[in-house]
């Protein structure tokens, strides 16, 4: 990695070693301040025995430190982890505002990058069970488990990610949201549509 | 989902279909103060092969925010994540008041929820080695593993939950805590004593 | 356990039961005041089939809060948990000032232990990929699991511990970091330098 002045160019050439969902930032000092104002993005390495979903999304959860007059956030508040937003793809409540709709009984497949920078993730579905948790390159969970058992959340450490499979058996409104609530109450809600 | 007025009734009928601890909370807005003034409780459907233990418990973390006078918290309270009280099944500190009886030797159980709404847990026993783990669904670590290992914590977001096994080989006092230390000191923390 | 007063001595015996990488403290209350003075330590067990590797490291995250006049932090800084320095191995940022030197294509182990108080660990190295997870006493990941899958980070809660495994294929300098970035910032950063 090296810094490139303004209006240069820099590529990245790359071969795709292991499955994953991973985060990519600059890393210019301080790094905290390029990450919260943005400068990010994410990679998804599928495995390679996925089977095909009807339905998958992608949520970037990530913080928006607003600064003195909307500008650029200081280094006090982002070492304070005090977000003012918490957002998924950098839009605060936007999937409650525009929710995302699928059909009951589809399987779906949701992908999850915690960008922070700051700030875990506890992803979940409000009303289902995920019968399948892929986290940092390994299955946590697959149906017909041991246990019999599903799960209510993925959680994720910031530059953490991974995905769940769930299928919603019942026509309704279903909240995503990380289930640290403050997080939620700032922005990282929105809502799933189940059409019959 | 949706809203009963005061003295209504609302009734829900589920099939328990994958087994684990399940947090259960009112979603009326703004959940977090609702979460933080204790509508919650947990579920547990038992995995269908787990063995019986000489003794089982149920710890649900959660946080109270104290608000004016003593009364419900505000939002910027809330969303500031810095509880007043942190504790295991409602009171600070009732297993240190109370300690909790086992004998040595005997294999023990205990599921923990964090119901949150904002910390999570590191849920440990002071002294004392898991040799099982299982948390959303899964078997993380079962005895006689590939490491020869065991853990010290089960990990939670909030909205998470699992169990732990364990044996106290030795008689005495074993503190039971969160090893978040700011949050043990808030009210998370009780004993169990292994009586010869 | 029991206090001992200055001066005196204490000796403690144990057998080595299970692999891992287990965080020792005293006890003495307020136990956040003594794990925040430096009271604590590591001890690992190897799982017994681990392989050798060319270098291995032990990483110890902890947090420092400077109290009035440099002095002992008082209990209000402690619970608020906003530590002035994050470290590894006891001093802010002292792996970016004296880098670890590793060789290319070299395989490495890298052992991570979250002393707390409060914070929790995102370990990452920048640029790298684990393609081997140890944490708390199992095997979270390894080299051709079911997915083709590698992490970007072990995570850690205060008072957890595990080792990642990693080559580094081009010479470089790697940033080794908490991705908790506000922690990073206060010290938990370093480097690795991969020498041809």
């Amino acid at each position: 990695m090296r810094p490139i002045p303004p209006g240069g160019e820099l590529t990245y050439q790359f071969q795709a070693e292991h499955a994953g969902i991973w985060l990519y930032h600059c890393e210019t000092a301080p790094m905290i301040q390029h990450v919260a104002m943005g400068m990010y993005g994410a990679v998804i390495i599928d495995p390679p025995t996925l089977d095909p979903v009807a339905a998958s999304e992608v949520f970037v959860q990530s913080e928006f430190y607003l600064g003195p007059n909307g500008g650029v956030p200081t280094m006090s508040q982002l070492l304070a982890a005090n977000p003012n937003l918490v957002v998924f793809n950098g839009y605060a409540n936007q999937y409650r505002d525009a929710p995302i709709h699928v059909r009951v009984g589809q399987r779906i497949r949701l992908w999850v990058l915690d960008a922070g920078p700051n700030e875990p993730s506890a992803f979940h579905v409000v009303g289902a069970q995920f019968d399948t948790v892929f986290k940092e390159g390994a299955y946590q969970l697959v149906p017909g488990n041991a246990a019999d058992g599903a799960a209510q959340e993925l959680d994720l450490q910031p530059g953490e990610g991974g995905f769940v499979e769930l299928t919603l058996t019942q026509p309704g409104t279903y909240t995503l949201t990380t289930h640290r609530l403050a997080d939620a109450e700032r922005g990282a809600m929105g809502s799933l549509i189940a059409d019959p």
